[in-house]
C-alpha cells in the first residue's frame, strides 16, 4: 500500500491512467428503473435535478437530459467515461449531471436511480472516495435513499447491494502484454475476487492495452476496506508493469524501440486507421515516452490524441456524422496533422 | 507483340524489371558435371577460361573461381543474379565470368559445363538474345559444344535439350496482387506452358511482388519463336498490371495511398526489418512512385535499396558477417539513413 509520497511518484510513471469511485443509490419507496413497472422516470429526474441544483455549487453543475441529446453527444459522454453505453443507448427520461471539471458526475435512471462517480487522473482512490462521499452526503440531505439496516444500500442488481460502491482504476499495461505476463496478472486479480474489464467498462474489449481493475463484492466489508483491497492490487500490478518495463528497456531494448518507432511511422503516415489500431499505436508511443525511447511528444498531447481518436470525438471534430470508412480516413488525417506530419 | 517504339514506353512504366536470355552448353566428349563420374572439373574450368580470355574483349572479363571465393561474395553474386544458388553453394572447381557491365555472364560447372546469360534492364528480349548469341558464336569458335543433329544442344537435364535456351523476365506485379488477379494470371501462364518463379529463380518464393516468367520447353521451336512466345505473354501480363494499376489509382486511391504511406512510415522508422518485409515495403514505394502517389524518392535510389537490402549486400556494406537479428537491425538502419530519416 502506498504512502502519499510514493503515490505522487506513481502518478508520474503513467501506468495508472485514472481512478474512479462510484456509488449506486436509489430513492426510497420508488421502484427501480429496471422494475417491470418502474416509478415514473420523469418524476425521478425532476426530483434529482432539484437536489443537484440546491447543492452549494449546484448552479455550476451541467445537466444533460439525454432524451433530448443528439446520439453523437451521448457517445461523446461515453468516450469521456461520464455515462455508460447502456445509459447512452437507453430510452425515456434519463440524464447525467457533472461539475465543471467533470470529476464528479451523477447518472440518473441508469440501472439505479442515481449513480454517483468521482473520476480523477492517476492513482487517487482516497481522494476520489472523499469527493464521492461528500457528494453522497450532500445529496442524502436532500433525497431519501433506499437503505436497509441489515443489507445496506438497496440497488437494482444484487451485486451492488451493501455499500453500493465500485472502485476501479484504468491501467496502461503494455509491458505486461509484450512480455506475456498479462494473463498471469489477470488470474491473480480474479483470485482476489476483483474484475478486469476493457476500456469502456463492463463487457468491453481492451483497447490500447488499457485495463480496468475493479472490485466485484460491494458488501461484507467497510468502504475503506474495499478501497484498500483494490488499491493494494492496483498498486501491485503497477509495480509488475514497471518491473516489466525495466526488463524491456534493458534486455529487449531493440524490440521495444522497433515497436515504438513502427507505431510512430504508421501514425505519421497512414491514410486510414480504425480506432482500435490507433489506440494500439498510441499505446506504443505512451510506453516509448515513459521509457525515454522517444521524446518528440508530450504526454498531454498524447492524451488528447487518445481522446479524439475515438469515433464520437472525431466526428464532433469533423463537425458531422461519418461512416466507418470516412472515420478511418479522418482519424488518420487528424493524427498526422497532430503529429506535425501533414506535409508528408 | 511490341514494336520498338512502345517497348521504350514500356520500360518506363517499371513493370518489367529485367530480361534474361540463358543458353546451356556442354563440351563435346566430356561427361556432364552432374554425371556420377564427371569429367575433371578443373580441366573444364581451364579450357573455358582460355576460351573466354581469347575473346576480342576477353581481357575485360572478370573471372571468379568460386572455390576460392568467400561464401559472402558468392551470395553477393546470387543476389545480383549472376550465379545460381546451386553454384554458390556447390563444391569443387566452378566459376563465373562476366563482362564489366555484368550484362554478359557465364557460369562454369553448374548443371552444365557452361551457362551463358545476358541480363538487361527492362523489356529487351531481342537485344539480350542477340548479345547472348554473339557470345555463344564466339565461344563455339573456341570450344566444341555437344550438339546432336536430331536433338540439338545436349544438356545435363532433358528439359534444356534442343536450343538450350531459357528466356525470362522479372516482373513487378503489385497491382495484380492487390486486386487478387495474380492467380488468374498464373493459370494463364501455365496454360501457355510457361513457368512462374520467385525472385531468386527456380524453387524460390516471390519477394516484393516480383515474379519471373520463363519458357519451359526448349526444343521443337526455333529460338526466335520461343522468345516471341515468352515476350508476348510477358507483354500481356505487363498490360494487365498496368490496367490494374489504373483501376487502383482511381477506384481504390485511398487503399493504395494508405498502403504506400504505411510502407514509407515503416521503412523510415522501424528499428528491425527482415529482407522479405523490406522488399514488400519497397515494392509499395515502387508502385507509389509509378502512380505518382508519392515523389520523394527517385527510382534509381529505390533500386539501390532493393539491392542492398538483400542479406549478402547488406553484410558487405557493414563490412562483416552478421547473424539474422543483427542483419535486421542493420537493414533497418541502412534504409532509414538512405531515406533521410536518421534524425528521427
Amino acid at each position: 500500500m502506498g504512502t502519499d509520497a510514493n503515490r505522487g511518484d506513481v502518478r508520474s510513471t503513467g501506468v495508472i491512467m485514472s481512478t474512479r469511485v462510484r456509488l449506486a443509490r436509489n430513492l426510497a419507496g420508488r421502484k427501480f428503473p429496471t422494475h417491470p413497472d418502474p416509478s415514473d422516470r420523469a418524476d425521478i429526474l425532476a426530483e434529482v435535478r432539484r437536489a443537484i441544483q440546491s447543492l452549494p455549487d449546484g448552479a455550476d453543475f451541467v445537466w444533460k437530459d439525454l432524451e433530448n441529446e443528439p446520439p453523437l453527444e451521448c457517445r461523446i459522454l461515453v468516450e469521456r467515461h461520464l455515462i455508460s453505453r447502456e445509459l447512452a443507448e437507453g430510452a425515456g427520461p434519463r440524464a447525467v449531471t457533472f461539475n465543471p471539471g467533470r470529476a464528479l458526475a451523477v447518472m440518473v435512471n441508469e440501472e439505479d436511480h442515481l449513480r454517483l462517480q468521482c473520476l480523477l487522473p492517476g492513482l487517487a482512490f482516497h481522494e476520489a472516495h472523499d469527493r464521492a462521499n461528500r457528494l453522497d452526503d450532500q445529496l442524502s440531505e436532500r433525497l431519501e435513499f433506499a437503505f436497509d439496516p441489515c443489507y445496506g444500500y438497496l440497488t437494482s442488481c444484487p451485486t451492488n447491494v451493501g455499500t453500493g460502491l465500485r472502485v476501479s482504476a484504468m491501467l496502461h499495461l503494455p509491458a505486461l502484454v509484450m512480455t506475456r505476463q498479462i494473463e498471469k496478472v489477470f488470474r491473480a486479480v480474479y483470485e482476489m475476487r476483483l474484475a478486469v474489464r476493457g476500456f469502456y467498462g463492463e463487457g468491453t474489449e481492451a483497447f490500447g492495452e488499457l485495463y480496468q481493475i475493479s472490485n466485484q463484492a460491494t458488501c461484507g466489508k467497510s468502504e475503506i476496506d474495499l478501497i484498500d483491497d483494490v488499491e493494494a492490487v492496483v498498486f501491485a500490478i503497477m509495480r509488475y508493469e514497471e518491473k516489466a518495463r525495466v526488463e524491456l528497456a534493458t534486455a529487449e531494448r531493440g524490440q521495444l524501440e522497433d515497436r515504438v518507432w513502427r507505431s510512430w511511422g504508421l501514425l505519421r503516415h497512414a491514410r486510414r486507421m480504425n480506432s482500435e489500431e490507433a489506440m494500439r499505436h498510441l499505446s506504443s508511443l505512451r510506453l516509448g515516452l515513459a521509457l525515454g525511447v522517444f521524446g518528440d511528444l508530450g504526454m498531454p498531447e498524447l492524451e488528447r490524441l487518445f481522446l479524439y481518436s475515438q469515433p464520437a470525438h472525431l466526428q464532433r471534430l469533423e463537425g458531422r456524422e461519418l461512416d466507418s470508412g470516412d472515420r478511418d480516413a479522418a482519424r488518420a488525417a487528424f493524427i498526422r496533422k497532430s503529429l506535425g506530419a501533414e506535409a508528408n
